[in-house]
């Protein structure tokens, strides 16, 4: 069975709680981070919470980024979806644990869209 | 270790095209599912690819909810991320489902932020 998406989860901790807690940091960060990948991005959006945090999803062609984080616990979870040969979201997520300057990383690549093969339909 | 938050990843199969299709019926739904489990909205941005198929998001208070379409193959792939005790992801899910019309669905639930135990620093 063909995977349509790749969607890799990461969790970042210890990055600095400057960046994670700075709305337009982490919005060009995450758009940076989308091209660096090769993507292509169509639409996002920001919000910075009180007394700290951001969220933040970036909307490509193949998908898109997402982030939330808690600068506090100097923590971001963070999404990259992708579809199609031409993006690696490792690329993107390599490119975000060197921004957010993350001491440790954990992350994992979860396939989307497995296809379901059609029942073969039999006219009796 | 405790959970900062839950993620929802649903493949929601043999649903209807002409809502998986249409734009301002994604972003209803999608508004909807996230008020339907209690949550607070913050920010949406949908976008409608050529020649099918919708990408959105709905940053919540509580994290967001994301949804890639591929109206052709009845497929959508669903992130329904939460934090907090309030808001249950799996009710924004099963809306999902019944709006979307899904014939099948397979969904798992993964914790997000983990919580690394500190270190503890001794001063010799």
């Amino acid at each position: 069975m063909s995977a349509l998406g790749r969607h890799v989860l990461a969790e970042l901790h210890g990055c600095r709680f400057d960046i994670l807690n700075d709305l337009k940091k982490v919005e060009k960060i995450m758009i940076n981070a989308a091209l660096e990948a090769g993507a292509e991005v169509r639409e996002f959006v920001f919000h910075k919470f009180s007394p700290q945090g951001v969220s933040g999803v970036v909307v490509i062609s193949e998908s898109h980024l997402a982030i939330h984080t808690w600068p506090e616990l100097g923590y971001a979870a963070v999404d990259v979806f992708t579809c199609g040969e031409k993006v690696n979201p490792w690329d993107a997520c390599n490119y975000l644990t060197e921004k957010f300057e993350a001491g440790e990383v954990v992350a994992t690549e979860i396939s989307r869209g497995q296809q379901i093969p059609q029942k073969a339909v039999v006219n009796l």
